[in-house]
């Protein structure tokens, strides 16, 4: 589907964008399905959070009538949503009165194997570790140079998805997904105040486990933790849930816990 | 003047860029004077070196030609080079047999008061913290929210530039510049090999210290060692060398092997 640049049709961007210049600006990937933008208020919630934090102004309510817009043209697929700060005049020196750019793309939906959500992945242990910086932690910020270096990692397609871990050697998450790990039936994933992106679907899940009683722990996750953990999965919201089957020697069975919160992800994603 | 996409005139980018999706790519900012890009062969050795790291292939004589060949319609200004991977197709892997895009702009040259040079400037005391991450330290690629970041703490206009430190506290540049210090006739600057911007007029004028039999130390720099510096400049291959007189509550004097420095960088930027 043809792309939106500030609500219009266009499918390029000014060369003097600073998305481009210093990938000043934020994105979120949303499923689409009928139309209709799949976990929009939790998207929303952390766009307007980075937009926060590195100061760019969005209107969340425009914007939020403009998805709705762009997704129900795009029916089912894959909207991705990029705010950049607009045009740079020159250096690094913002103009806090400048309006942001909104770029929207639609694809049709990841054509991604059955065997992935059914059997599990194998995750890659990728070497590229995560830097630690406390002012962009938890955004999806367009600074990625440390994911694409980590997907680099891998060409053999028994790979689905990489571990990358932060430089202290703590498991943090997936190239494009977030990571849960199973323990005593407790639900256990990495503190993403030093790095990594807190993904909507991580969100959505650590609240609806908490909904059903679940326990959850938000935690500094030391590589041996990941290897004793009776269940790993990793989620992102666009696929819903893989569980994780290997990674370098280890190895785990799908477990019960996994396939409960598959049910649920897919139950967000179908509807 | 107008920009290049690729060698063809055009002043707009391909959505799909992973420039901006990534930030994937790096850029060079090349002062041009009469018509020649100057320190040419740095910059160029700086990119590849980049290119090289992030697995991008230019084709440097190509790449040359053609920069030199845009320098001379320029005429008097500054020549900005980036080099991206090209179109993404989806996520993060990358396609190692695809072209690199290439994006020239050209700019008038800046118009800093004469002050800068002569009087020195004051440093804004960043509370950013560079981050560690060796894969990418001394590259300057696209992924520069951190000096956005950076760039974004003061408005003051008595301030001409920040200082940075990394993570543990270590003195490392300028946000759009590097540093160094002077201690009992030798010339003192940061080990770039954590984070930071490995800058073609550093590198220039490391080399000619040493060809003037001035030792030089590239070293970590605790912020004490800062405070007692008997001179201190920052520099970069746009404006040349730029004293510094004040950071927070530390000053200094114009000192004599900054001033020979500066002549030697005016010589080469005049050129």
């Amino acid at each position: 589907m043809e792309s939106w640049v500030d609500g219009l049709p266009a499918d390029v961007l000014s060369l003097k964008d600073r998305g481009l210049a210093y990938g000043d600006g934020v994105f979120e990937t949303i499923a689409v399905r009928g139309g209709r933008p799949l976990l929009l208020a939790r998207h929303l919630q952390r766009l307007e959070n980075g937009c926060r934090r590195l100061a760019l102004k969005v209107d969340p309510v425009a914007l939020s009538i403009e998805l709705e817009a762009y997704a129900l043209r795009l029916g089912d697929g894959v909207l991705k949503l990029i705010v950049t700060r607009g045009d740079s005049l020159r250096g690094y020196a913002t103009d806090p009165s400048a309006p942001v750019r909104r770029i929207l793309q639609g694809n049709p939906p990841p054509a991604y194997p059955a065997a992935h959500a059914e059997q599990g992945v194998h995750l890659f242990p990728c070497t590229v570790r995560l830097s630690e910086q406390p002012l962009l932690a938890g955004l999806k910020h367009l600074n990625r140079l440390e994911q694409v270096l980590a997907r680099a990692e891998w060409t053999d397609a028994q790979y689905t998805e990489g571990l990358m871990l932060d430089a202290s050697g703590r498991v943090i998450e997936g190239v494009f997904s977030n990571l849960f790990l199973v323990r005593d039936g407790a639900l256990i994933t990495a503190d993403l105040s030093r790095c990594g992106v807190a993904g909507v679907m991580r969100a959505e899940l650590l609240f609806q486990a908490e909904s059903l009683g679940i326990a959850t722990d938000i935690t500094d996750i030391p590589l041996e933790q990941l290897h004793q953990a009776d269940e790993v999965f990793v989620c992102n919201s666009v696929y819903g849930v893989w569980p994780v089957r290997a990674c370098g020697s280890a190895r785990w069975s799908v477990g019960p816990l996994t396939r409960k919160l598959q049910t649920l992800a897919r139950a967000l994603l179908d509807a």
